[in-house]
């Protein structure tokens, strides 16, 4: 039986592009924001829910952080790294001449600007509420119109593809969790994602709470600091290291971590996406 | 003379309202982008520039954060704290009956949700490219509409402002910092923000760095990771510590960081914005 995998629709995002490269044969369900795709899996009506948690270029979802942190009781149970490649298109044999107006939402807008400037320096850009929506209200227009999106939204929408990887920044990648009920079994080559705050602001805490992975020779694989709802100055951490939570090693700096903070969350441990997301 | 402040335009949007809340008597110069706002500060044509480097909902701008390791040499100079406050505003004397559209940046339309949901649960949300270009788009509408965006764009375009703080969230918050040729004098009341990198991905370097300000007490304020453009598991460490860097502990603490890392980059010293702030 096909795997229900609930995902940040509507189809023809880069979520969906995402989900079809984590699984293609899953069977694919479109929620309208991240804590509905979680609940899908909550309630029983998907198997895994697929939600974005960082871009090369624009950082950290912070919606998805902050309900990893404070939301949701389930697990990272595996990641996805997708390229994001923005793709140009228009309606099928319109070509490239006399485009008029570009269609995308303003973030693609804005990661294409140089690239629209430089080809297109009198199309005028319009704000579409989602790279999906972008490809119908081209697809709609009265004038000669393009959309940026992704290819998947070509597919679907009957679109022709122009020209492919448009963004300004080439070095554009989303990485995507893997949300389930529980985490994934040892593979050898994990990383544990998990966060923890303090009850007080000691100036050394997040020193000796680091010393405890160095000296076990834990790699930090990343680190970010998220304010905590309840005021300005206090933070939660926010920590990828090297290794399984069942690792010896891994197990026995997380109980002394636990000794030292005032909470701590494991999202849960799981495999590298692949061997070229790590170098 | 006014100060000649540039930031990201067009005017009405929050990048003015902050660039008004700093200095209510500048010369206010629009940019397109945060480059050029940095550029018309290294060109002469502004005093200062002014972008924003964080939101409590949506985390860092890491465009700033990347520009300010690796582009400029301009230092923060200031910061200015702004309570992001949506409102909802319609053609004067138009009412909130019978609302059809709801033009703003998608961003925005996303923060207001259930706000838009329970009130106008009817109306079509509209993306524009700006919330200030929202307003444009509202006023502009055959039908009646209503537009989210600052207090400042509807005294920029005759709006009336029919609603206040929309937003689900109630904290937000855009933290902006100042740039210009030399950060501040100490005040007394300052923090230091840097940027550092290691040659090597050691697991303990980034643990006996943060212990140079643990063992002389320094709070650290911030701390955050973001990829360094090379490759996916390379880090630049940018962070926030109490103090000025004129202080002699916080030299002293820089002058040691500088022998730990490869590279070491110190944005500047500066006032927080005020004391409440900081709880």
């Amino acid at each position: 039986m096909a795997k229900r995998l609930s995902y940040l629709g509507p189809a023809g995002t880069y979520s969906e592009e995402a989900a079809l490269l984590y699984d293609p044969h899953a069977e694919l369900i479109p929620c309208p924001t991240i804590p509905t795709v979680c609940r899908a899996v909550s309630d029983g009506n998907a198997d895994e829910g697929i939600v974005p948690i960082e871009n090369s270029i624009e950082g950290s979802v912070v919606y998805t952080l902050d309900y990893l942190i404070s939301e949701t009781e389930l697990s990272i149970f595996n990641e996805v790294v997708l390229p994001i490649q923005h793709c140009l298109m228009v309606r099928p044999g319109a070509g490239v001449e006399g485009i008029r107006r570009i269609y995308s939402h303003p973030q693609s807008l804005a990661q294409c600007r140089h690239f629209i400037e430089d080809n297109f320096p009198l199309a005028e850009p319009i704000a579409s509420l989602s790279n999906s929506a972008a490809v119908n209200d081209m697809m709609d227009s009265e004038v000669l119109s393009a959309a940026i999106a992704p290819q998947r939204a070509a597919e679907l929408y009957g679109a022709e593809v122009i020209g492919r990887g448009i963004q300004d920044v080439t070095n554009n990648v989303t990485r995507f969790v893997l949300l389930g009920w529980e985490d994934h079994l040892p593979t050898g080559n994990d990383k544990t994602s998990f966060s923890f705050a303090f009850d007080e602001d000691a100036p050394g805490s997040l020193y000796n709470a680091l010393g405890i992975f160095a000296t076990r020779d834990i790699n930090l694989v990343k680190i970010e600091s998220r304010p905590t709802k309840e005021s300005l100055g206090r933070y939660n951490f926010l920590v990828d290291c090297e290794g399984h939570r069942e690792s010896p090693l891994v197990r026995e700096a997380l109980r002394a971590l636990e000794l030292q903070v005032s909470s701590l969350k494991v999202f849960g441990s799981y495999p590298w996406w692949n061997d070229s997301s790590r170098s």
